[in-house]
């Protein structure tokens, strides 16, 4: 049976993989100043999450062996794992200078904190070395050296150009809901986060044990894909009929423009009347305006609407997941196990 | 003999690996708009510099042979070069950015264009990413593939690692001449410049032939780091001492606060009072606090003293050319190519 991994024992592996990353910035003499800017940055960004994202590096790998892990093996997936948060740290960094968000995971963001500004861009660039720098120096004699690099690029591109569709589609200052569909929305959706977020971290524990063969990743991809979409729609679901306590926020998505699936949702079902409601009160920094969408996302009945979508999209799921050919060496559990922490979560 | 490229030759590659590019968006069904932006940034950003670097490439393959390449291997050396290009794109797209600059040759910055912004960071990480996707088309099956992804990390990391230190030590809102030092001066410039603009192009070009033996490289290195660093001197140099007729711009690195060689060897001989005409004189936007700090620079015979580490300097890398062990393929041509385009420029 597998075993879940905890915070705790993921966290346990951060400080080596830490002091391999300063080693590395050593051996080229950085000053002292820098090397601490570097540990620092590294540390406020990397650390501090939920990290759900690369504990599944460790669950994927313990489900694919049916049992628990060495402590090589869960040190090498662990190491994956951080190289996950490590890219999400990437991108989180530059998406809050570019999106001008002010705080994350509850403090200032990095390039609001004291001294830092725009140098938070050099930042995110060494937070992605960083990857590059762990590969290097723990997968290098791997078979699948090649592979993990190669995948780690091409889902750094995938969410960079769903990073591009989103800034060009829902830009903060310019609202304009022609611009939105749910086309654009499932773009968004499945680049900017469904492949980094559940594909990667599944492909990577497949690379780990050298099951990573054409037919297992498609069928990864073919069922980690529609359920990253699954996922963001619920947290776009989250943002406006989530509990404040339960999501640990109070959302906003309405007021920034954020090409939502339920402003999507609306607009394919609204009246002419209700889109005017729409076009004159999405995307304003104003809480009249903002509850003037809650209430027509009541009358338009979202949130049955999406919970049709739920019990829909999670019989298709599952359906999938029971479909899985196992006899290459992935398992059904590996699925199972995403799908648990996701179907119906509050928060 | 060797043949050098000419700037006509060399972007008449470039049409093929933007269609590569374009395509490789075009296979993830990437919105038109979207594909037409990415588009405008590669040519805008990659196009119109004098590819110094990237044309290095193919004039060091060609020294390397000793004659003139055939269609592919020029096309391999151009690809690579390119790649080189894409990466200084990468970087100057972001550090204009960084140091709030206004235009960039000739033409506003990216940043700074109708309708970019921030999405600029973006833009920034989809150059860099293009550099991979090239790599995997055209040189999956080389030899050197991994040691090619390899040198594009190493050398990507150092970069930012000098842009680090650059802009601790220099930040233009805080002028505080203690930061510098010729220490500092010597790691921004070989890790900001050197590697990415002298040894990258060469250790490329080595690669694509099959000659990178850690001796090449270590002797490429030991060369063309010196090479960049009387490079980037003299750069400083003629930002204040150059026409600006002949530099194509007019120097700002006093006003900008710059951790130039210049204030370095001021600081480095000033008596007390001069230290203090500069402690209240650089760094600061107004012309005639400039004019006192360039009047100082007279006094101290910086241009002298510039001449003579010039002398100096080319003359030891003379004596490391000459040195040259060739016998694994490297050859002394490369270096004295490299040479023969700096020495004494005017430009």
């Amino acid at each position: 049976m597998a075993q879940r991994t905890t915070l705790k024992e993921f966290e346990s592996v951060f400080p080596k993989l830490e002091e391999t990353l300063l080693a590395h910035a050593k051996k080229y003499n950085l000053p002292q100043k820098e090397l601490e800017w570097y540990k620092k940055s590294l540390e406020t960004n990397t650390l501090g999450g939920k990290c759900n994202r690369g504990m599944s590096v460790p669950d994927s790998v313990s489900a694919l062996l049916g049992g628990p892990l060495s402590e090589e093996q869960y040190f090498q997936a662990a190491a994956l794992g951080w190289m996950t948060e490590l890219l999400q740290a990437f991108f989180l960094v530059s998406d809050d200078i570019m999106d001008s968000s002010i705080t994350r995971r509850g403090k200032p963001c990095w390039y609001r904190q004291e001294g830092v500004g725009m140098v938070a861009i050099n930042d995110a660039f060494m937070l992605e070395s960083a990857i590059y720098t762990l590969l290097k120096t723990y997968f290098r004699q791997h078979p699948s050296y090649v592979a993990l690099l190669e995948l780690f690029h091409e889902v750094t591109f995938q969410t960079e150009i769903g990073q591009l569709c989103d800034l060009l589609t829902a830009p903060e200052d310019n609202v304009n809901l022609d611009n939105f569909s749910m086309e654009k929305y499932r773009f968004i959706v499945v680049y900017k986060t469904a492949y980094y977020s559940f594909y990667l971290p599944v492909a990577l524990a497949l690379h780990q044990l050298n099951i990573a063969t054409p037919k297992n990743l498609k069928q990864a991809e073919d069922i980690l894909i529609p359920l990253g979409e699954y996922f963001q729609i619920q947290d776009d679901y989250l943002d406006n009929f989530g509990l404040p306590e339960h999501i640990g926020k109070i959302g906003t998505d309405i007021m920034d423009n954020k090409c939502s699936w339920l402003v999507n949702q609306a607009l394919a079902i609204a009246t002419p009347e209700q889109r005017k409601i729409l076009e004159e009160n999405y995307g304003r920094k104003d809480k009249d305006k903002e509850a003037a969408v809650k209430k027509l996302y009541d009358e338009l009945q979202l949130e049955q609407r999406y919970k049709e979508y739920e019990e829909k999209r999670v019989g298709e799921i599952r359906e999938l997941i029971s479909k899985v050919d196992e006899t290459e060496g992935l398992k059904k559990e590996v699925f199972e196990a995403f799908l648990s922490k996701i179907y119906k979560r509050s928060k």
